[in-house]
């Protein structure tokens, strides 16, 4: 706890739907714990893929996106409720922009999702265009050097 | 047994490289059978990948693969000892040449390889480029057409 108070950190948390339409907020004593050490938190809700008719909400994985490549808000801290679909597929996005192979992705995807593993959230991963990124990153890096 | 005996059954039958190096033939009572009911039989000595050194050849999957883009041979059955890297690879590559999402062409492969799932198989697959396949089936269908 200690460690982490020293650290700038940020914490991006997932809400599911429920749990955001919900009168259920994040633990009192975490954002206690957040206020006094400085840590922004950023709430995202969003819905997990879920067969046969929920998607995860494309804009709103670009909006965390941004938050995540974006260096003055790091060292970062991502979790959702369990690490594996929101988390899985946002870290996936980065891995992309990061020029991973689909491979290697997957793999990471895979050794948090455990069984837990969904076809679509690889699909979600591999359809993902990360190339308007590179131009926002470099529209940025640009701008920064003017 | 009947029923294949009826059908005009190209197996491409995958031999490792031990195998293919030892005096070890496909089995007898096979062969007869295929002779007995006109089958063609391929065999393309392949070595599985296989961590640190061994990769699969990617010329000799190339030549399979023509084999099998081939309508004159169809049906075909393609099978190697265990049914998951070899023929797991060579089946993953067909599909990339049809056009499946690599998330679609992976859970295919994770489905017969079960728990001996490789990440160099996924890489090959992913690497493979079937564009120039692409080219030759057109060159192909406009020479039938001419």
């Amino acid at each position: 706890m200690e460690r982490i108070s020293q650290r700038s950190l940020l914490s991006i948390y997932f809400l599911d739907l429920l749990r955001y339409l919900c009168p259920e907020p994040y633990p009192e004593v975490n954002i206690e714990f957040l206020e006094k050490n400085g840590i922004k938190l950023f709430h995202f809700g969003i819905e997990g893929n879920k067969e046969p008719f929920v998607d995860i909400p494309e804009p709103v994985i670009r909006e965390a996106l941004k938050v995540l490549l974006d260096v003055r808000n790091h060292p970062i801290l991502i979790h959702c409720n369990k690490g594996k679909h929101r988390t899985g597929c946002l870290v996936g996005c980065l891995r992309k922009f990061q020029n991973w192979s689909l491979t290697s992705i997957f793999d990471e995807y895979r050794r948090f999702a455990g069984t837990k593993v969904r076809m679509l959230d690889q699909q979600f991963m591999e359809l993902f265009d990360v190339s308007d990124f590179k131009a926002w990153t470099y529209s940025r890096r640009r701008l920064r050097h003017s």
